[in-house]
């Protein structure tokens, strides 16, 4: 089974305290609700923490190893309600390249992770 | 000025509950101090949050714009204590290279930034 993330509200809420990134469209229902998107958007690294977790299922470790290389884009906003998770497109041992998908089946975003050894289990 | 993070330990207990990423080497100040880093680690997504917050001011927009692209090279695990910021390497009109330091002037994340147009403000 590959990592997946729920995204809710008071997740991104949380995240905007972490990051100091309170932007209306991230944190105000009623503002999002006026502009393209409708309603609240995550903040991009939300729907990138499967990615970190599938790579550290992948090697086994608690934390990605110095050297690791990501490469991403993004392709859709993510929202509350969303559950995002992980299409592995190929697996090496060099890499991985993925897509991360919504419920919906829509690739959120697309990416590669170069793998390298060390790092701590 | 650039954006830049002081990471805490609270911040990255509560990017735990967001990430359900509990691993010991983050949250727990003990466990970590008996691994090769000494101290808890900040998950990957925290030291690469003013990345996002630099490239939203380049562009102007509250959100990455759909189609955006990333590249990353994680160089150095990032701690409780450390101001994280962003020294600019190459901007243009496509895209920004930059380095993520530590208050010690170490890159922590190297990587560019490919610019795409659209988003909203």
């Amino acid at each position: 089974m590959t990592p997946s993330i729920t995204i809710t509200q008071a997740m991104i809420d949380s995240y905007a305290a972490i990051s100091g990134d309170f932007n209306p469209v991230h944190v105000d229902p009623d503002f999002a609700a006026a502009t393209p998107f409708g309603r609240t958007i995550a903040h991009g690294c939300i729907p990138l923490e499967p990615v970190f977790r599938l790579v550290q299922a992948r090697l086994g470790l608690a934390v990605l190893p110095q050297g690791t290389g990501m490469k991403l884009r993004y392709l859709r906003p993510c929202h509350p309600g969303d559950t995002i998770g992980i299409v592995v497109k190929a697996d090496g041992p060099e890499g991985i390249e993925f897509q991360c998908v919504n419920q919906r089946g829509e690739p959120v975003i697309e990416g590669a992770v170069r793998l390298v050894s060390g790092g701590i289990s």
